[in-house]
């Protein structure tokens, strides 16, 4: 077991370890005096730990409520948001109760706007169950549903009360999903981490868990903890993103979140190499690391089409947007363009 | 002209004049760069004020859009929340955009819940047309919609980016309408300034309204100040309101927030004086001041309706409720009951 403390607005911690669900009552009973717990989660995940959740609870003398939604991205839409929120209400839940997402990133993301704004903020603990949710969107307080013009539109900086990671369940991840969640794994290597990079060249999927998730638990703190509202470093995360979200909502999030930001990652390494900030072997070796997890590294969407998804992007200011790009393996850097400028930026990494 | 500093998570200034809607623009201007300010108002005060606030902003060079709802309580809801955030991304607003809410309390709870969320926050400017937005909602950083189940049931804390008071509105308001708002400068008075108390009601309606607004938000500063998130005397600030939130509720909003708030100070202070907490004189002093201003100081609705509104109300933690209690004019204080001991409280003070 490994705890990351994680030190923002709220400090708090991130527990990664094995059976870590059995004993999650416990933990978030400190969490909901008030003895009711509202469990937000998807179907998929429902069938497979729901009830295991609800009886460590139950057990912990807690109460429960469960909001549970069809699976997928759309989840994370604002008639679910609303409906959650009235049922939240109807509950009589007080700010002295609680709020669990139990599953991926759109539970989480979904779950944790909720509990940003119900009642103005009410105690909110993230349990991920996917390879993703674990790195990524389970830490560091983004919360967010998509609008009908994009995703994570809407949302609030939030940060959990604890984070519980059962990497017990990463075993029920069908495998493309786990790969999926490899990308953001991946991300942190190309970011700042080039020996997690070696490392995972040599692994594969192989890699040991509770080790790799806990060591990009503590880049992403790190970076939270410089920069937690996004006005700087923390834009470093996005690498892959501007590009990935645009290609999710361009296909309709048929193509998942993981996948698009491998594809984003591909696009901007071969971009950035096209425009001379970074040599063609640094885009090469993010091409490899891709491929040596079965990822792709290539939009199936040109560049004008990206381009006017891409403009609505929060990364967008004015008429300027910022891009991460790899200036060399583990060394990424903010890249700032005119919003004019991207089309052709963007068109070089594109096969 | 007077200007009142507000020192919260954000610093801001709070300015109460005379013709402040024509130079609105030159104002906003500073907190838009990226050029675009989205109006939230309703049908009423857009009739009004609309082409004035467009104007100004168009001769400061900012590009407007505008959405309006039509006018009341009900029009802080769920789907105009939803609705304007489609709105504000379908116009591709960013962060260095604007919102700006054009009128009383639900544009300004509406618009500044919108600005909290929408990409995780832009900047906000509160306009406030009424006496009560004026004194009260637009200062503070509350924000919220109502649910099916009660009011302000979901929202954030978010502080305005600056909040330009013109007195000349308030000059177009319905006398019903101005005499609601003045329960709120009534609420300061009883809470902690007895001088104040003792002028209004020499004066009644007729008191001079900057010198007597100013005075108020200066009263509303302290207390954010000094409790933000409302976690101890910020609470001392809902007089009335527990009570008040509850009728509203059960008239459907047929009452409005002021006189809610009044029949909530009146049903407050006599229950307080039954229940030995403050003497018989003071509550009939808060009778006499709300009669000064042809306001009511009692509930159309018995302790027990009362009750289950109430207890759904955000104050409550758990099994305990807190309200707030005159002890003598001026001087409130908090005051914890168990949630069982509420009805027996409340209906000592309904007549």
């Amino acid at each position: 077991m490994k705890t990351i403390h994680v030190n923002a607005s709220r400090s708090y911690d991130v527990i990664v370890g094995s059976g870590l669900l059995r004993g999650a009552g416990e933990v978030i009973r400190s969490y909901c005096p008030g003895g009711v717990c509202a469990i937000v989660t998807d179907d998929t995940v429902d069938a497979l730990y729901g009830a295991a959740l609800e009886e460590s609870l139950r057990a912990a003398g807690i109460k429960t409520v469960k909001y549970v939604f069809f699976h997928g991205e759309q989840g994370k839409n604002a008639q679910n948001y609303v409906e959650l929120l009235e049922l939240l209400a109807e509950n009589q839940l007080t700010r002295t109760d609680c709020i669990v997402a139990l599953g991926g990133g759109v539970p989480g993301d979904l779950a944790g706007f909720a509990a940003a704004t119900y009642l103005r903020g009410i105690a909110f603990v993230q349990l991920p169950t996917t390879l993703l949710a674990a790195v990524d969107s389970s830490v560091g307080g983004k919360t967010a549903i998509d609008l009908n013009a994009g995703k994570n539109l809407a949302g609030a900086f939030y940060q959990p009360h604890a984070v519980l990671c059962d990497v017990d369940t990463l075993a029920t991840l069908p495998d493309a999903q786990f790969r999926a969640g490899c990308a953001e794994v991946i991300k942190y290597a190309v970011l700042q981490d080039e020996e997690l990079f070696n490392d995972l060249m040599i692994s594969g999927t192989a890699f040991p868990r509770e080790a790799v998730i806990a060591r990009c638990v503590a880049h992403k703190r790190d970076i939270v903890a410089a920069d937690e509202f996004d006005h700087g470093c923390r834009q470093l995360l996005n690498l892959g993103h501007t590009v990935g979200h645009a290609i999710e909502a361009l296909s309709d999030f048929e193509v998942c979140h993981g996948e698009a930001v491998a594809m984003g990652m591909g696009v901007i390494a071969r971009a950035a190499a096209a425009n001379g900030l970074c040599s063609m072997d640094c885009a090469r070796a993010v091409e490899d690391i891709l491929a040596r997890f079965d990822l792709p590294s290539n939009s199936p969407y040109g560049a004008e089409a990206l381009q006017e998804v891409m403009l609505s992007d929060k990364k967008r200011r004015g008429d300027r947007i910022t891009l991460v790009v790899p200036r060399g393996i583990g060394q990424c850097t903010l890249h700032t363009i005119a919003a004019s400028e991207l089309t052709n930026f963007v068109k070089a990494g594109i096969l």
